[in-house]
């Protein structure tokens, strides 16, 4: 039986031969350069069965390749199997990017011709493919976009979706969408610019106060947003009949009455390609497609194009009081529900087995029960011993691993609610555990506790802190192929820029009023993965001579089990960091759980 | 009476407006951009009196400033008293560099004539001021070039030095300037190159293992390298009438017969001008003085000039077999002379007053007692109390602050010998010290020892490591405002790239071969100042599934002295490692001291 992948792969190459295309090269991205795109934009694992949160994938007419990091490498070894697609690893000192493996993939004096899907093709990576062949100067290079490429192939490929959108108020986000509008315009002013079209939906999201549910976790509405001095457009998927749900009705007309004319998603082209009414665009080239950025390129006259930075995902990083305080609400409520889910795990598995599948739902089930629940944040990784070990692991919904009672379960979630987002990570000892399974437990256990006790002066980016976690791993020879810590959002996505502690020289300070994860591990093939994960808002701790200090105040309330731990690998000062925090979870959540519960969780905060 | 630098500021502008100059930027680098230029070229001092070694100057009719780094904060404010001119501070968060500043100063639509001396101005330098004028586009620039544009004002200036030169055989630095020259020919083909233009002294003195004494403290010959597919010729002043000292007439015989042609070194210019002999040139804008790529510029034909990093800094960097040999014989020895200096500095103290100019000079001669010693690596800081409290402290020679018998003394220096270079700082406590002397020493030994153990993964970058040294500090709302490590040449300069560990995003990994000071400190103004300084060598430190691991062995082997230390300060791994390092200190050094001084030492590195 022929592989469905490989089979897909081919009827790809019989059209690129008819075409006269020499490659072809798919994201797994939407037109707006979404992480995590809806099923309609998910070609990459269309074609080759991948389903990771990050991967491209390059045919030619002999090759067929896919480019994913560290995070997936096992994952994709396996899905990959018998699809004739190669992996190409990234985030390893050895990687080859696309770019530069089209650009030496083929002879000198050869025209290429590239195809791609010019809606899902962010114009920066098409910068770079132009780049690496320009600089090698031999081979030439021509870009073929044919929007929605994948048509051609998927007859039976979803629709755009169109879910109900909801309006929130200022007392919810602190701030009205006309104040955002005007901020908008005063800082695109500030560039000499009196329009932006914005393309990331988690920037339309922020500036509008609007949320969907379009793309599976993530409360995003599909729709682009040009905002002019005199207008401000929404283009966003609308019922010809106009039939809406009341919560999207209420919105549209509170949208009218804001000013906010509400046009069908596909205008976007045209708006852009007609007579324009602006000076000067401001357009973002890290979220704009690549077929908008043609049209505009096409339409535009000299000088009326600035492609530079928007400047919402850094506004929309530092939250606001109103902000701040729904976060940590939402975070007690959080913290309830994975205390109650814990307690559960611990006396249930007394009593009968209990699957990765099974906890996973019983946790979803909890946290559903909290007041302005939305829906999780991400899909839950429930994963029991060596499934931990795959930091993007997926539970199986059927026949899924029964956790034992010894060794790591390992348990990554996170809600979306009214007034606030969560994520985070529990290691669990279930019962007796190796040294080395100790070991590992406590040294991400520490390198968390080292990054979260640190203080620093204004200034520093995240990725001058990272160190702080790796090193004590490192001095241990152990390391983790994935980021430290990413920004996360306020009922938004789970991952957003424009901070993140990682190693990526990345320069944007870690200012108060940010929030960050900081979710080290360790993860051994086979064997089990851990990792201890919370979130942190960065808050000012104080000035003198030598800085102005900024430090991390947890949001994340849930005890970190002292089972695991190995005392002597941790310092005083961890120790110290460790109790006080556990008690602190015990007196903020113990008064909302049941007697049982409280017992147990007592037990659990003591003192080591 | 009339400030001497202000008369001299008045005089430069009676020239400005006689050419019509609106601006005149003046540095304190030389034709090679070196970090550390010769008398003659020290024209920042000669205009504002500071003696800082970073620093630029900006004349125009109507303001006078000095740009310069968060070391020379205090000594720069000291000595531009009176000059009427204006401290602009850098590395600073809000700082404003000179081609912002220049390109703001100045009224839309004016035609700004920003004058030069090309041979001091590193190309990019001036790229930097046309690109920030270019991106306002308001003000449009012209550069005059004017070669020497001191000597219009500076009629005692000293002549570009001509000191002996001598020939390092391939015994002492393992291998021979025809594999270099080699190395380099096939290096530079990489890059589709058949010649370079080599102007750093640092590089020209590594190609052809040459050494001279032309700039105070570092062995370098003032001179141009120019390799091409069937030349070598050395640009270097010569005699006009031949007469050479013994070490430099067999220096050039030596050349002859290698076939490196030594030419006289103000006939680079015209080499540059005439026709040339090669298909592509590659020349380094970073530090190829403007005057010449000017030249280049006129005279190359499109293509035949690549501007690009020079290879030889990185290869430099990554220390042979022979000279990690010589680094470590000649770090011994050092260690000897430091040992001997300390005994003798505590054993003298307790009978009569020690100043810090004759602390200074007693370990210079005990240093001049290794063989192969060929002078200090830089001028020694030896400061006493809140002389300490200056990173670059300049130790006066008259009338020198007299070390009292507490509180604590810095001393930072180093030496140059035949095998190697060495640099080393050394807090001592004099007595009863203040308990914020204590926790300001113990806090910057934290961050010391920190960072000698680390262990990181091979690709890992200094700026990544950096936090391990100053996260303690941070934690105790300290720090200090210079880099934590800089590379160290093999009897070369103290200072060189390409890598380093600080926070500045440098992305050159550390790798095994390569030598890095470690020097924290915390500086507290009118108080007292701490640093503790040892340099490592990069070396291997195993593989395993998650990375080929790195890591430091110390070079420097001088016991840190325990009286200063608050114990509890400091953790249990780091207890042993400064317990370890202490008795290896004593066990590599006591056999060569007197009886006495072995006595000493023992006591001294006695485990705490």
């Amino acid at each position: 039986m022929e592989n469905r992948y490989a089979s897909r792969v081919e009827r790809l190459r019989a059209i690129m031969r008819q075409r006269g295309w020499d490659a072809v090269v798919i994201t797994g991205s939407d037109p707006h350069s979404s992480e995590y795109p809806a099923p309609r934009w998910k070609c990459v694992e269309w074609i080759s069965g991948f389903t990771g949160e990050a991967g491209d994938v390059v045919v030619t007419l002999d090759h067929a390749g896919l480019w994913t990091d560290t995070r997936y490498f096992i994952q994709a070894n396996r899905q990959l199997e018998g699809t004739g697609i190669e992996l190409h690893k990234t985030r390893v000192p050895e990687q080859v990017l696309i770019p530069e493996w089209l650009s030496k993939y083929y002879f000198p004096d050869d025209e290429v011709v590239v195809a791609v899907d010019g809606l899902c093709q962010q114009v920066s990576a098409i910068s770079e493919i132009e780049e690496a062949f320009a600089s090698r100067g031999e081979a030439e290079l021509r870009v073929v976009s044919v929007p929605d490429l994948m048509n051609l192939l998927w007859s039976d490929r979803p629709a755009i979706p169109a879910m109900p959108i909801i309006s929130l108020g200022a007392d919810l986000v602190g701030e009205s969408r006309l104040e955002r509008i005007s901020w908008l315009r005063e800082s695109i002013g500030q560039k000499g610019c009196d329009a932006i079209l914005l393309t990331a939906l988690d920037e339309i999201a922020w500036v509008l106060n609007v949320r969907g549910s379009d793309i599976d976790y993530n409360p995003l509405v599909i729709s682009y947003l040009l905002v002019t001095a005199g207008e401000v457009n929404w283009y966003v998927k609308k019922d010809v009949f106009g039939r809406y749900d009341s919560d999207t009705a209420d919105t549209f007309a509170e949208m009218e009455d804001d000013g906010v004319n509400v046009l069908p998603y596909d205008e976007i082209d045209i708006a852009l390609a007609g007579q324009t009414y602006w000076e000067r665009l401001l357009v973002d080239p890290s979220t704009l497609n690549y077929s908008l950025y043609s049209t505009l390129k096409a339409y535009s006259q000299e000088g009326a194009l600035l492609e530079a930075a928007s400047p919402v995902p850094l506004r929309k990083a530092v939250k606001n009081a109103v902000e701040i305080e729904g976060m940590r609400e939402c975070h007690v409520e959080d913290g309830v529900a994975m205390e109650k889910f814990l307690y559960w795990l611990e006396t249930t598995l007394r009593e009968r087995p209990v699957d990765e599948w099974e906890a996973s739902e019983k946790l979803t089930q909890l946290r559903a029960q909290i007041p302005g629940y939305k829906g999780d944040s991400f899909e839950t990784i429930s994963a029991y011993g060596e499934g931990g070990a795959l930091p993007h692991y997926v539970t199986p919904r059927a026949n899924a691993p029964v956790l034992q009672p010894h060794g790591l379960y390992l348990n990554d979630s996170g809600g979306q609610f009214m007034n606030g987002t969560t994520d985070i990570t529990r290691t669990v000892p279930l019962g007796p555990c190796t040294m080395l399974e100790k070991e590992d437990y406590t040294l991400v256990l520490k390198a968390h506790i080292d990054l979260a006790m640190a203080v620093w002066p204004r200034g520093t980016a995240g990725c001058q802190l990272d160190a702080l976690a790796r090193g004590p791993l490192w001095r241990a020879h152990r390391n983790f192929g994935h980021g430290t810590g990413h920004g996360v959002g306020f009922f938004l996505g789970v991952h957003e820029g424009p901070h993140d502690i990682r190693q990526n020289f990345n320069r944007v300070p870690l200012v108060p009023g940010m929030i960050t994860s900081n979710e080290p591990g360790i993860y051994r093939e086979g064997m089990h993965g851990v990792r201890h994960e919370n979130l942190y808002l960065v808050v000012e701790d104080g000035s003198n001579e030598f800085a102005d200090w900024l430090r991390f105040e947890p949001l994340t309330y849930c005890h970190f089990d002292t089972a695991g731990i190995i005392r002597d690998l941790l310092d005083a000062d961890e120790i110290k960091w460790l109790n006080a925090y556990n008690q602190k979870v015990y007196d903020m959540i113990a008064t909302r759980l049941t007697p049982e519960e409280a017992e147990w969780l007592q037990k659990k905060c003591q003192a080591i």
